[in-house]
């Protein structure tokens, strides 16, 4: 079909003297695209503000680690005093814990035999946690705990109002812990607390009567534990856009995630006192170049489905006032501008490149294989992506 | 942080007795979830029913390789026929050349200089073509071409109503396509003519009338071409959702890519006799775990954001008549029973595996790493997503 001799005889011209054009020359720039691009200074700025905002509260901090997916960015968070990472996945932890992440919770029920099996080796290695929400998930943990001989420590995964997964009633949650508490090879070691919506919740006055709603529910957990005689030695949850809310909810540890990148679902939730929620600084873009021009109003890009996730909305052109992004499908953007605005940017030209804010970070995040770090303005290196797709 | 020694010393239990329980056994599955997979019975005959399709028509068949991504598909379009492959990027083209595809048509302006000297380099080894829409851009193409001693074939992209990329003057793609074929190290091959948004228009007539209405912008590109002594050696375009609309359209070659695998989105556009359209089976789906339990109407899974996209809408969980799916983050997906459905499947138990069918699957492929070949119902394979991810 096809062979290695290249040149190919009779199809490759050698060095053919070029048609002369005075056409502007390409840009030579650093970076292919679409790369993820990250502002380091802007991470460990976040990384310490939040590392302070806990301290402040007297709370642990074990930072959601699928959100960044990287043993690095990790181990800077590690380093900032943080006690271990969260993770959704078994795969993700054990790239985590390769890595040198010591202390991982897994925050999702984990049923499957093979994927238990993975965590009790896991354990061999790491302080490995994960929650339960079911007596017969229960039991399975401990067949996998049995069968590599480990000890597994097991938060009772607790339902807030966020409908997913979790015991919604404190009395069956506390027969989960005393069931755990019991079971040979298992740890009862609390409770995982996390709603996901209230996260969300645009307005700073929804979110705080939100957020006021399952620290109530919170509360009754963690006072059916104490008078069942099992007080929870950890309640961990909470996270970017509800923590500061949960300081005084009876929390040992907070799950945030999305503080170190920031992206534009949170930006817009809304602050206290009605601009955009920035208590951190936007420090990942997607940078795109221009491939297609049409005019004042109209040019393409070369990033789309592929590489900025739909689900927290459309990204946002944060480089060209006046403009707004528009999918067009699996490989293309649309910038179009917005006759509204007042003084949009000028078109950029055929070959530029330009950022875009992700609508959502995580799953954004998750769609590329490197990160592309810069230092003072400067691109310094690449990082991987390490966990990226390890959903299993 | 953590170190290699294991068994802990004082953490590890040796093979503890169990607590006896007599629940259910786990389901000993025989992949690991979320799993992306493929009814390769289903896939040859969607494969021979397109080229029987194309042969009809007397038109050539050019699948787009974004689907699939898969050196290992496109080898078995190319023996029932193709000419070649598209993709959309320099990077997907780079892996379907390694794994043996040789002739290849890029459907996307690259104007970047580092991603246009790794297609002229790729023009050492393939038959390659790519498009343009800029004199700029064709400039560019003709820099690299020049550079890496070789002759690149360059389609000029019509656009035929779709907004996106294209040059949407006839005059206008006439002066390119004279630009190209005067240019030495370019050859001009003909015509790029992809309509995307008429693949998607739901109802049978108002598709067929938003086709027709490009196949009209169409012909008055070819007529333009051909009355200015270029007449175009090529015309590649048309789509899943489109092509059989488009067989006396003056097209030489289509570019149906979805036709491999189907997904639901191309089943909910409708078809001529007002049923679903089906011309093709469905052959790909994420298979999921039921991993939290909530009475008889609500089960979540192990499949979310990071596993299923959610552009073309949501999943639909097939095995299990009277439910719907809701997403419910990046790793979780919720499973509603109906209230209204006359018949619901009963609530699926804790571990076990039941199959979705994605919104679009082009970016749900792109969310995994590998294929699991299902033949004769049974799992015989592992393939990989060659060029997930290959956005560059």
């Amino acid at each position: 079909m096809w062979d290695l001799e290249f040149p190919r005889p009779g199809r490759t011209i050698r060095r053919t003297p070029r048609r002369p054009h005075k056409k502007e020359k390409p840009v030579e720039a650093a970076l292919e695209t679409p790369a993820l691009i990250v502002d380091l200074d802007a991470v460990r700025r976040n990384i310490a503000r939040m590392a302070a905002h806990a301290a402040e509260a007297g709370i642990k901090l074990r930072p959601h680690g699928k959100t960044h997916k990287s043993p690095i960015f990790g181990r800077m968070q590690l380093a900032a005093g943080a006690v271990g990472l969260c993770c959704q996945k078994v795969g993700e932890a054990q790239i985590l814990v390769e890595g040198g992440i010591g202390d991982i919770l897994v925050t999702n029920e984990i049923v499957a035999p093979r994927a238990l099996a993975r965590l009790a080796d896991l354990s061999r290695f790491a302080k490995i946690r994960t929650v339960a929400d079911n007596a017969q998930g229960i039991d399975w943990i401990a067949d996998a705990a049995h069968a590599a001989g480990v000890e597994i420590g097991v938060l009772v995964d607790c339902d807030l109002g966020h409908g997913r997964t979790g015991v919604a009633e404190p009395a069956a949650a506390v027969a989960l812990g005393r069931q755990i508490a019991t079971t040979p090879g298992l740890r009862f070691d609390g409770l995982q607390a996390y709603h996901g919506t209230v996260q969300h919740v645009h307005g700073f006055a929804a979110r705080a009567a939100a957020v006021a709603a399952a620290n109530a529910a919170l509360a009754r957990f963690i006072a059916a534990f104490e008078a069942a005689g099992l007080p929870p030695a950890i309640v961990s949850g909470a996270g970017t856009g509800s923590f500061a809310l949960q300081a005084a909810a009876g929390y040992t540890e907070w799950q945030c995630g999305t503080y170190i990148f920031m992206d534009k679902e949170y930006r817009d939730i809304g602050d206290e006192a009605g601009g955009a929620y920035q208590p951190f600084e936007q420090a990942l873009w997607v940078l795109a170049t221009v491939n297609s021009t049409h005019g004042p109003t109209r040019v393409v890009v070369d990033a789309g489905l592929k590489s900025l996730s739909l689900d927290g909305g459309l990204p946002e052109p944060v480089d060209l006032p006046g403009w707004k992004f528009a999918f067009g499908g699996d490989e293309h953007g649309k910038l179009l501008r917005d006759a509204a605005h007042a003084a949009p940017a000028p078109a950029p030209a055929l070959g530029s490149q330009l950022r875009l804010l992700p609508g959502h970070g995580d799953t954004t995040i998750n769609l590329h294989d490197a990160y592309e770090i810069f230092e003072g303005g400067k691109h310094v290196a690449t990082w991987p992506v390490a966990a990226r797709g390890r959903v299993k």
